[in-house]
């Protein structure tokens, strides 16, 4: 039941609900220029430093899933944050939450995982914390990460960066990791199995980089899908995202079981992709570039950047229609990282 | 009943079984020269600046209590951390786990609080994340901080400074936070009142750090009490603690509730106290400064450093008896920050 005095499910969501919480109490409280900015990661300076700073905490269910686990989503999750955010993250804080009775194997799985995860993407863990709750007071394990980064000299990404023109860019398919994720709750088998694509973008986004001026901004698509990410951008930019179904690249697997489950892959939150707002002028030879980058190989055009409904994403159907996508409402999928 | 295979309540209660934990899974699979001198905040250079970066998660129950609740101690603890590491924090980052149900009332006090202790510590909330996971996935909620400060100039406090000779003080009495989420969770009302201690100690580490290198080494005393905490220092630095019954600050009013609760103090967890050793020399000088200090009023020296038994904590009892104080061994109280 519906209680507007407690916090719900579609809090957690990553859309609308979310922002709506977080700017009624979080930004109300501790409203200060660097959070009010509210980029993937924090950017300030420090001691004469331009640095980038990002916390995640993952919640998963389940903790094992095709193609990763809590502990590798924990370190990538975050790394992708500070590295759409122009920014090379060096170190890495873990507080780790535990319940009673969580089996030493599966821990010592997470902490591998995430060692591994770390050194391919150059952070060291520097700091940690552990606690261990009794049984019942945590699902199994929590995890948070925060990374510290140094932002690229003359970078700084920025939505307000935005002109309309701008090209819009995805690095490869959308909605695998929200869908491996749900099959996996419900122990719904699919005929082609389908991996997260939890990865690292840090060397996707450290190529990007180069084009300096000419990329605008980039952002990761998680929680919430493409479509949240792009509303995002819309509202922060004040211009219009227009892609076309037809060139956004989804899998006929993850089409299919979307159809099935009543799930829609614009929606489903992604942990190895991103989108990213480029000079028309200079998108051939970008993602020429990103092709030759592991995890960039799918790189394509999926829509260009127009004032026609300042603050809103647009999408034109199979059909030719132009309709408005909006952001997540509520929660589509709880606990997806 | 206990399996040798499985996590334990005590593997989270900041004793002998948390290092073991912590060595048998996050150092094996996590070594690094930074994170293997195990400090209370991560020391290293970024961009040509030291800084220090500590991380925890708060689990606390009840989320409020008498002096303080969950979203001040998120606060503080990691600011103290930052504090008795030799820097000064500048950005903390807020992670949020919330239980679908939670209050919005009680969501909107913890971040009251949580930036009146960042206002009053002189520092910014700059990055944060929120999660709902559904009811009975977690224990109302969990808040994890992370911050980074600035290490001040010549400073490198580390237990290897520490010599036979050096002084150890505490800045006031022990115990209190541990006895009051004791008594909270057992609704045993004492018959004086008693308040967690949980503040910061910013202000006071700051006057200490202009004793240079006078000024060994500082830990703030918190899971497993001042106890622990020397056991910690006496490992790390392979000397002798020695302190006596009748030089440590406990009010009656602990003791007395103590040993009707069958709790030691000296094991119980503070928020607001810190030890450090110092160079005997300096010692009435520095006490002289922190009295004029917030929170430093009843600084005082408890014990000596010595080379009787490397590596231990030994106590001197009213009695005159010398007795080794060891580790806490497992889990006394748990959820206690």
């Amino acid at each position: 039941m519906y209680q507007a005095d407690r916090v719900e499910l579609a809090h957690g969501g990553g859309g609308r609900k979310t922002q709506q919480l977080i700017k009624a109490v979080f930004q109300k409280h501790f409203a200060n220029n660097i959070l009010d900015q509210m980029l993937d990661a924090a950017i300030f300076d420090i001691a004469g430093s331009k640095l980038a700073f990002s916390t995640d905490s993952f919640v998963i269910n389940p903790i094992f899933f095709p193609g990763g686990d809590i502990g590798k989503l924990a370190v990538y999750g975050t790394v992708n944050d500070v590295a759409v955010s122009g920014a090379k993250p060096y170190y890495m804080s873990a507080g780790i939450i535990i319940e009673e009775g969580f089996l030493l194997e599966d821990l010592q799985r997470i902490a591998a995982s995430m060692a591994l995860a770390a050194q391919i993407a150059g952070v060291q863990i520097v700091a940690g914390d552990t606690k261990v709750v009794e049984k019942g007071a945590v699902d199994k394990i929590f995890i948070n990460t925060s990374a510290l980064g140094v932002v690229r000299a003359g970078i700084a990404l920025h939505p307000a960066k935005i002109k309309p023109g701008d090209a819009i860019i995805v690095n490869g398919s959308m909605g695998e990791h929200g869908l491996v994720i749900e099959t996996s709750r419900r122990a719904f088998t699919l005929a082609t199995p389908v991996q997260s694509d939890c990865a690292s973008l840090l060397p996707l986004a450290q190529v990007m980089l180069q084009f300096g001026d000419k990329l605008r901004c980039m952002r990761d698509a998680t929680r919430g899908g493409l479509a949240t990410t792009l509303n995002e951008l819309a509202v922060q930019s004040g211009l219009t995202f227009a892609i076309e179904q037809e060139l956004l690249p989804i899998s006929p697997t993850v089409v299919g079981a979307c159809k099935l489950l009543g799930l829609d892959p614009l929606y489903l939150a992604n942990e190895g992709k991103l989108v990213a707002i480029v000079d028309p002028d200079c998108v051939d030879a970008l993602i020429r570039e990103m092709h030759l980058v592991k995890g960039g190989e799918n790189t394509c055009v999926v829509g260009r950047v127009t004032c026609d409904l300042p603050g809103m994403v647009e999408l034109k159907t199979l059909l030719g229609v132009w309709r408005v996508l909006p952001m997540l409402e509520g929660e589509m999928l709880p606990r997806l990282c």
